[in-house]
């Protein structure tokens, strides 16, 4: 399994481990200290040695930060993790603060006396969160203080090594463009910029530009490292060379300067020495790598990280890769769907789906020839009232039967060689009530309309958001996500900087792979999600228009389920749009299934009834 | 008339007036000047004495920049002005730029040698202009020099003198909240952003705080002035008492200091002195002003004025007003519009429908007992390709003869002490084409799918904008406005924070009102535009909602023309909400027509035909 079901957190290791904090923020004269869930890399997912929130607080969220004072502590989460936050850190020791309400920068003015040091490790922060901290601390007469040893690291005695997982390179067959090429592109970025260097410490944008891939994390194939890129050409990579095999060694070392992470600060300094102009990326770059810089006499560029808009239009190459990952995941959950068909309601628990479902996947992958490589996160499995959670983590403590009359929400995803997926589907166990058909039907009507809508260039994610909300809205309903997640191409799930949400302002471009995922959430009762991966694509054109449109390719291909839909609340283009794609669902994963499952779909894309449509 | 059909704008007057002004420059020590359309007030109209763009280029829109060289000169214009300025400016003297592409904060960076010295009177831009101009004049090694004089003022002889319209007060009952409660509530709100005093330079803003109407701009009832409101309540404001009746001035006199114009800059100074903290707003106040304040020892706090929000959420009485403003305004349009439907194709002029329908407007009010007391811009009277010039301004040189086959595109609107409306109705002339038809309709699509919204608190103009746009997308056409702006109560027809567009990141808060008008624009052939205001009001619930969502009610109320519509483009729901709103609109003006009118209108509100509405 690539998923544990481990009760995660342990709100016993909180006491001991702040007490021996205080007494190193005593001997080193600081007043209180800042843990944040981030690395240097600042990714979603980060190796059991940078897992440092986790092992001071016990909390092991994907978001969150601590802030320890001399006599009090605190952890601050978002909403998602209000409820598990409780379960796994002492509440004798921390209090809990919102981290969207009250978030650290906030809470400083309040919360820290005039004359406060508040430490915090510059490599964890980027410059922009540092930025905003300086000014909270100042205006509250505090200075946060930059330390040169963590404190965590310096008290956790069993501290793990980092990860060496051995680098592959990501076939040309898939990447779709020379390495080479991609490192000129970004040369070429550098010199626009007016800098003569770019530090990338995002391991994807690393990831993408040298076409390798690691496993240095969870559920991410990322090899964790630095580079800094010249504007001349002259690009250096800094990451251990015991993940490299020779081949991976004479082949990375012709498109840079290999060097050990040891190297890494002192070519900066020595860079910044030279008078360089380096570009940090202020939403990724770490706090540190500013100081090291200006502090030597460099100049930083603050500039988005260059691989960033390469990196998410993806050639077709990669579009390719992704179609054919999404034609046997989509068998795969085919065949899934079709097994717990055959359930009777109050037979499974919530880990027994998960477990079934990584089966079918690797099955489905063996019998391809192109092998499960990961789940691109952890299988969000909710029954009941557990599907109104939205980022629930099943563990063995909280796996809940799948009893009859209840909603059963699966969100999941793989990562294959040709690309990742991320798909959620919603199946009632038994007879759905009415209330659940309706507001299946509703969630759905969003994801059609997102799906079907054709958009002038230049269009943002957030003038489009609304889309997805409309039909709720006319009912007096909303859900509290965005609609919709940049996606990886054999790299993260969740992949900026395209969204579709109130905040996405960035630009759909063509070649951009997101997310189409509204949902609705009853707390305590039921959650619906539904979600599909969409593509930016040249639409086909309209007679007589003025403009080239733009529009979104469904990659996911799976089923909906007829049973919760109510044809009354929809058009008939949406009806048509769903037959339309279960027929195309049909004839792309069928060939890949056979008997029972294939049976199962045939009658899954059978046509919705006639006069359904006269609707 | 409240409207002229003069040709705007004289090409000749540029080149001899430039010539002095290069002279004033010289002796000044200046390499340059720049000539905004603004006054110091920021508003949408300027008197007369303020026409300083005009009277030096002979450009007469509504947005524009000079800026004068030694041996260069150009105007800057936005997309709707780009043929128009060719017209009335001497192109020999001014070269044409645009203020979008290369606005002049970026033109200075590549036209401006180094030590240049770039002349502007401080009182006529914001202190956030001025910021993005230093900031692109310093990157070019420039200067910007606020000058003491304005050298257009020192050159122009006959500059008419600052208008001296009457004041009037604003009756209560249409106000709706008296002028010390409002002014309770803005000193309030000046304790609450930490500031002692806010300086209110939007005379809609005085106007809407103070309870009083002027008359010194065209269309928008504002009586031009500065008035400085005090956290604790010593109000001061700054006014020509000339203008005042002894009635006004006994009224003004128990609300604040009353003082002359001469002495707001004295004021402004004194409070600086004596360490005041003064709110300005960076998107209205002049950089005099902050210069005032902070060369003086005061500080700037840098705030929204503070009238914006409550004077844009309208009370019950503005409310009701406004509605009342909207049937009157409604049953003018309809009579109008009846007319215009006897007339034969070729048989009018552009300028003979504006005249009419302030005719109608004129006899509306007069029965009514509410006279009409303006036109709240001028009328936009667009037949055939001059519909397709969005902000077209008929003269008598440019007046088009309404033609067979042609549409024909009116927007306009009006002042009554109840409200201010504005509503925009296209017509056919004779037999429209299928495309016209198929485009009417799909404009009319958004504009419906506007009105049958329903969203929650906290929603944006921004996060709906595309809701108006989806049905043109989905044929691959657009229209390149924003949906809607702000509309004042008896104040200016244009009027912020709220608006419809993909700027518009301000809430739509209850109370807030709005123009819904999507269009369509055919270059050379015709313009479509749809209209109608609308009020953000709490929505109805529906059954088992979790959320009190907001809707849009319509206060406009005109029929829409049923010869454009193809009903085979729109949904059941869509044929619905048109059949009850023309029930409304019979309901509610049918009372106010007779004769012809009233069946023209009885005809024009009748349900579709049964068999469209199972499309």
């Amino acid at each position: 399994m690539f998923q544990t079901f481990d009760p995660a957190g342990d709100p016993s290791v909180g006491k001991p481990r702040v007490a021996t904090l205080r007494k190193w923020l005593s001997d080193n004269d600081l007043d209180g200290f800042i843990v944040p869930r981030a690395d240097e890399h600042q990714g979603e997912y980060v190796p059991a040695r940078a897992s440092r929130l986790k092992w001071l607080t016990g909390f092991s969220g994907s978001a969150g930060v601590a802030i320890v004072l001399k006599d009090r502590a605190f952890v601050f989460v978002d909403g998602r993790y209000t409820l598990q936050v409780r379960q796994e850190v002492d509440l004798d020791v921390f209090a809990i603060e919102s981290l969207v309400d009250n978030p650290p920068r906030l809470w400083i003015g309040d919360n820290l006396g005039k004359g406060a040091r508040l430490g915090f490790d510059p490599w964890l922060h980027t410059t922009g969160e540092v930025k905003a901290l300086r000014a909270a601390a100042e205006k509250a007469g505090a200075t946060p203080v930059p330390v040169e040893t963590n404190p965590v690291d310096a008290i956790w005695s069993d501290q793990p090594e980092p990860p060496l997982a051995p680098v592959e390179l990501h076939p040309i067959v898939f990447a779709g463009e020379l390495a080479r090429e991609k490192l000129a592109r970004l040369a070429a970025a550098i010199t626009k910029e007016d800098a003569t260097h770019a530090v990338l410490t995002d391991p994807s944008s690393i990831a993408w530009a040298f076409n390798i891939r690691g496993g240095d994390v969870p559920h991410t194939p990322l090899a964790l490292g630095f580079a800094i890129l010249a504007a001349d050409g002259n690009h250096r990579l800094f990451m251990d060379s015991r993940k490299f095999s020779r081949t991976v060694n004479a082949y990375l070392t012709q498109l840079a300067e290999p060097h050990e992470p040891a190297d890494f600060e002192p070519a900066v300094v020595k860079l910044a020495k030279g008078g360089a102009k380096i570009a940090l990326d202020p939403a990724l770059a770490a706090e540190k790598l500013r100081m090291l810089v200006e502090e030597n006499g460099g100049t930083v560029v603050a500039a988005p990280d260059p691989a960033r808009i390469p990196r998410a239009t993806k050639n077709q190459a990669e579009i390719a890769g992704s179609r054919a990952a999404h034609r046997r995941d989509g068998a795969a959950v085919a065949k899934l769907l079709c097994w717990l068909d055959r359930q009777k309601p109050g037979s499974l628990d919530e880990i027994a789906v998960v477990t079934k479902l990584e089966e079918c996947r690797r099955q489905t992958g063996e019998e391809t020839q192109m092998p499960l490589r990961d789940v691109s996160f952890d299988t969000i499995s909710g029954a009941g009232p557990n599907g109104a959670i939205m980022h629930y983590r099943v563990s063995r403590t909280t796996s809940r039967v799948l009893g009859d009359g209840e909603l059963f929400l699966l969100d999941s995803g793989a990562q294959y060689q040709d690309g990742t997926t991320d798909i959620t589907r919603t199946v009632p166990m038994g007879k759905p009530t009415q209330e659940m058909r309706d507001r299946y039907t509703l969630v759905l009507k969003g994801m059609i309309g997102i799906s079907m809508l054709r958009f002038p260039p230049r269009t943002r994610g957030c003038d489009i958001d609304a889309v997805a909300r409309m039909a709720l809205w006319r009912h007096g309903l909303d859900f509290a996500h965005g609609t919709g997640h940049g996606v990886g191409s054999y790299l993260a799930v969740h992949e900026g900087p395209q969204r579709i949400a109130k905040t996405g302002t960035e630009k759909l471009l063509e070649g951009m792979m997101i997310s189409n995922e509204p949902g609705y959430y009853k707390e305590g009762a039921y959650g619906i999600r539904l979600e599909n991966l969409i593509l930016v694509s040249p639409a086909e054109a309209v007679g007589g228009g003025d403009i080239d449109m733009h529009s979104f390719e469904t990659l996911t291909l799976a089923p909906f389920d007829k049973r919760m839909l109510n044809t009354e609340l929809m058009t008939r283009e949406e009806l048509h749009w769903l037959d339309a794609y279960h027929a195309r669902v049909l004839a792309e994963i069928g060939p890949m299934l056979d008997g029972e499952a294939l049976a199962w779909l045939e009658k899954a894309c059978a046509p919705l009834p006639h006069d359904d449509k006269t609707a």
